[in-house]
């Protein structure tokens, strides 16, 4: 009976893994990924986990192949699964790249919009995005799977081709131009719909949530805790980002109160400075592991 | 005119990558691979090379996209593409492995032979190449596209696999056990029809065949040189290898002969022994970069 | 005078220095290890450092050419070194392997137990741990010093061998099997006895064991703060492992307490989302350097 | 107009680069390296970013081409710059290494001081820090410029040189002697009078030099926090370091003492023991990223 | 006196370095790098051999310091340096590139050429060149030394660069556009003119240069061995290259013939399928170390 | 029975390890080493290989627990082991560094010879080498069994060493002296004496022998062919070195001959130059992989 309340969890191997193992261990979990071989060992009983393509990790879910599993949204829309998403493992920019899923012709193609695709040949990874993006916008086109190097196609191989993006750089060496953006695709937890409804399931999934979305904005954020006098509390108050609840505490026996609250790293560099200016001694940045409001 | 008869040429990307390169270099042609891009520099204004996927080939060059092309005997069967064949580019089997694709099961699962498939799922990167081994045995069963990493899917993703394999270690590893090979897969030179029936085409592509071919052999084989007296030589040439033509001088002004023949690499070590003790001296032995018969 | 009060300080070479340097760092001392030469320089004056073979620290300290060192159970116990051990060295599992020293045959050999070893020779790098153990267990046999790749030599070279292992791939890849584990070994912080009997070196030796211990137990604990009503504290105070004492202040002016206190990392993921359902907000977890109880 | 207000900022090329770049890192500002090219990213708006050589970061400020940049003391006076001096980088000294000027000959030179340089040729890559070092001490002699490789020319191509050097192994490696040290260089931030005259830039570059050196103490100190009864209070404050200002609160409804305080972590070493012998408890030592007093 | 001929040979450490370890490796000299230190071990006792700068090898032959060096043009042009070029090393394309120095500007300069440099600032590393260049073109302008990464300065620093290009990856990358090419440079062997008048030291560079020449040479060329039968000959012989000198030996007992020669790599492409259409067997290619014409 | 006859190969781990595989890889044996494991695979059914530390396979050979094995003379004396040596595997000298045994002690040691060790204790990982020079030597002293890093003991440790040295660096990084060469070692073939007494393993042997052998010259020899005419032959063949058996031929119908041989690679740089002042024309150097006398 316990045995059938372990959970399977699809890692997804290539690109997206080397994050994922990071938000997890982040989390408070760790998993070993052996020499040889893709049953993975996680520290968690509970957890039985694979390393599989993320093209297949949505489609595995499903079915409830797989209880839970990260991958992207475009290979989620690409198989077309039935599935929970729980949550988005998004991390600040410099973290993890945005994937992005561009439509690109050769630059001199006289091929300017997705109308011009009529009766044209288009090769990608991702045919049913192509397809479904065809049909929004009412144009009819043949959709060729590559096996990868798709930008090398255009225009002998292809007349247009999906691909993804992070700088455009890698089109750009290729000769080629970008004419459409079809997804920006983010990373998310999604699970099956029957394990949901399991009522030990779907808090084992829950408490996974809750430590995995402590862990993403535990690198965006630090702590600041400093001094400030009595008489200058109030206006030192008033310039702290508005979602704020500092704790403030007043120090024994002085007119001195000691603040302390969480901030984005990237609003430290305009406060530190602020503080320093509105009289606040004793500033100090803490590096935190996790935060869950 | 002339520019038409320029030959579009597909090196395979990925495993059988350094191979090829390799034996065109033997044959005399530098391929520069750029950082980014696809498009290669090759030192033959009659050439134009493009790095495509192994999987794709066979169809460009059915098509005409390509006028010629390296892949292997399982992506020509896949694409079940029409061509020619123009020769096989296999080295002797330390330069690289063989290419076996075999069907894969669980260790201790029930399915001992083809004809256990019936109704169940296999999973492969070569659906067409299962599906005609299936209706060869007369099997009916559900063949899924794999996005790799295939061997990790018996028994809870899949109830067999065809996959390929070189020693069985990773297979091992994953305890599956084979229960039939599907193919052994050569590497081939592979040409258009409409290109090799292009008089100055079909010259060019057996002028460039006679090159591979002759480097290839080259790797494979020595050239052994050594003196032998008058009253030995009968003896000595009746144990070289059958098929050997050597090359017999008489040393200027002494009842000496001069001999001299190319010999496969594997051989040399019973040779030479059996050499010295027939009386032979001067045993040289020197490398050779191509041999055309 | 005062420079016969120099501690002369054992650094172990090889699989132990890694960790051990960490160990030093994350307690204060930066210790260099300079391209070429074993005499480290450490960043205390007190201190001399000397980068030595594990196997031979145990003997130095024991006859005072060190003062100090660190080394395994297994050496101290090969060595038979009269010394004091200051303290363990154990991180949480994740930071250093354990290092279990098994008695080993070949697969298919007749030997099962310690009883059948008499007679037999056995190779090994320790030799003396393998005759206390010979000696404890009754059996007489043979037992030879090997200079490393133990595990090649049976049966062919010897009948059995005792060996370090993690885990057991090595051993199974040389088609051994183990019959008996000899020792797990820990690492030890060990020191001279005339040493600890001068009052000043073991004030010194104290102080370091003090910070060593800190540093070991900072990597397995993190820090905990959160915030929680008052009429929440008593049920969330309950629900805290027991052996810690929180620091609980009141939040100035409001019915709200902040709470802060130390807890393993393993404890964490199941702590924190039972903290979130009981109620508390704002919970943060902080990385520590060390802790000292 | 407000486009001439952006500040130019020249980044160290070469052994201080990586330093530098760790320094902004961690006081919030992420520069990006191209794989080729010297026009760095940096994440502010206002500020336009070169990686420059050191030798003439100096010059260029100097002459207003950059408005502010990283260098070395040594570059400084080489290059007989004018400019302003805004902060100093130096780190503890793990984190980088002193830069050091020596002047060196051959093993067996008959020099023995610089007084023996009389008519001598010295080989350098610093040719205005020897000439003024020779000034001052009432010396003439001839300075030539070096490309590098300058500790291989005594004496067949210099009688001395004057080379920057950390352990000395290379100089005793080449056979050479020290007989002066010229120089320890640090790292300086330094600025344009005219951009330190302009108000907007001078309130960016001072808000940068509190980021910077927030950052550079924040890699030196740490944070102690620990607990300590009514009793004992009075006893342990004594013993903190003088400068300190530790914030200490009651435990609400306890004797007892929260108290918190930074720390340099080069005092922590004997400052915990002590902490320790006093009565302190639950002492637990945080990592900090700034610290603004 | 003996003693005195022995050859001081400078080695240009830096891009020519490998290059010309390679030829003189190729030649039959062994010259071994040690760790640490620039006096190199060769295995000829009569040369003592330098690792420098090849900036500083012209100089040192033209004053004497060294008798032989390795330089570029480029070099020896900058140096001015008075000297006997004993031969060229260049070796086909593919071994090493060539060093091209051109002048450059930003790409929406209004300089398009020479002329237009009049009153402006050229950066660059070799400002004898530079000047020289101007001097022909009757144009004043201002040439700045720099110490390397000189395509960063245009057009904040510099108004036009002067450098290496190899492909016009990197001035692109720097949004630079070349307007004159100023020096194609070449590797040679350059010789201080009071050696090249000592009978001793004169023979001793011939023998060098005779070495170095071939195998140079070696590295472009193959042997070609192949039958052809009496009647075959006379055509076969007429479609060898012209210049070759062919061995041509009469198979003791038939009528074929033995032909031998040398040729180089780029004809072989052609000549092989040529030669098997003529009739010729068992053409075997054989690498060869040295050639000497 | 002819299972017996197998020959047992024992392959020298660590540093040999590397030459000893190229020098059978050269002979035609192509030898696999498992990521783990020490059972070599060899591509010959009649040897089975193992991969042992050098300073054990002499005494393995001896007694018969390896037919044959590779060491050098060093373990060879060290281990006393009976056996035969079946022939030298040394190479040219730039091919693998020659094992130099070496007393040292510090450099400001009083102990200036051999004569001066009476008393001290000298550490090693050669004991009985060093024993049998200290009796040599009729000098008593204690010898100590050395684990490694034996340049870090003298003189706190150890008043001497004796260790393999090849260029001296290490030992005067660590401030040690050479007082004495004890040992300058070669790599051998050693075979067991009842092996060699075994007809059809002692004629395996040999055949081992001779391929080895001729391995082993191949990489120290080249061929030389060229022309001569007919008045000059005599006093060419006059200036070739005394052993050679040149190959010479009429070129047919010229009074040209063509003279081929063998001749050692140090030779090639003084013959060369002298052949060609005699009149020699086109001169061909060629590699050779064995060369069998």
């Amino acid at each position: 009976m316990r045995e059938n309340k372990i959970l399977k969890l699809g890692i997804p191997k290539g690109s997206l893994q080397e994050y994922t193992l990071k938000v997890f261990k982040a989390a408070g979990f760790d998993i070993e990924i052996p020499q040889r071989g893709y049953f993975l060992k996680i520290d968690d009983p509970e957890i039985e986990c694979f390393l599989l393509r993320p093209q297949e990790i949505p489609k595995y879910v499903g079915k409830g192949k797989l209880d839970l599993g990260i991958s992207g949204d475009d290979w989620i829309l690409e198989t077309k699964a039935k599935l929970i998403e729980v949550c988005d493992l998004k991390y600040a920019k410099q973290e993890i790249k945005k994937v992005k899923w561009v439509l690109a012709v050769s630059k001199d193609s006289k091929i300017k919009s997705v109308k011009d695709l009529k009766g044209k040949t288009i090769s990608t990874e991702a045919v049913n995005l192509v397809k479904d993006y065809l049909k929004r916008n009412k144009v009819k086109a043949k959709v060729e799977f590559s096996f990868g190097a798709t930008e090398v196609k255009p225009p002998r191989f292809a007349d247009a081709i999906c691909d993804i993006t992070e700088t455009g750089a890698s089109l750009k060496a290729h000769n080629l131009k970008v004419i459409d953006t079809i997804l920006i695709s983010s990373t998310k937890l999604i699970a099956n719909k029957i394990a949901m409804g399991d009522k030990q399931k779907k808090e084992k999934i829950e408490e996974l949530s809750i430590l995995l979305g402590g862990a993403v904005r535990g690198v965006q954020e630090v702590n600041l805790m400093m001094h400030v006098s009595g008489g200058k509390l109030k206006k030192v108050l008033r310039i702290l980002p508005k979602i704020k609840k500092p704790t403030i505490r007043k120090i024994t026996g002085q007119d001195w109160y000691d603040i302390l609250f969480s901030c984005k790293k990237l609003e430290i560099r305009e406060l530190i400075p602020k503080l320093k200016r509105f009289g606040c001694q004793g500033i100090v940045e803490f590096p935190i592991n996790k935060i869950i409001k």
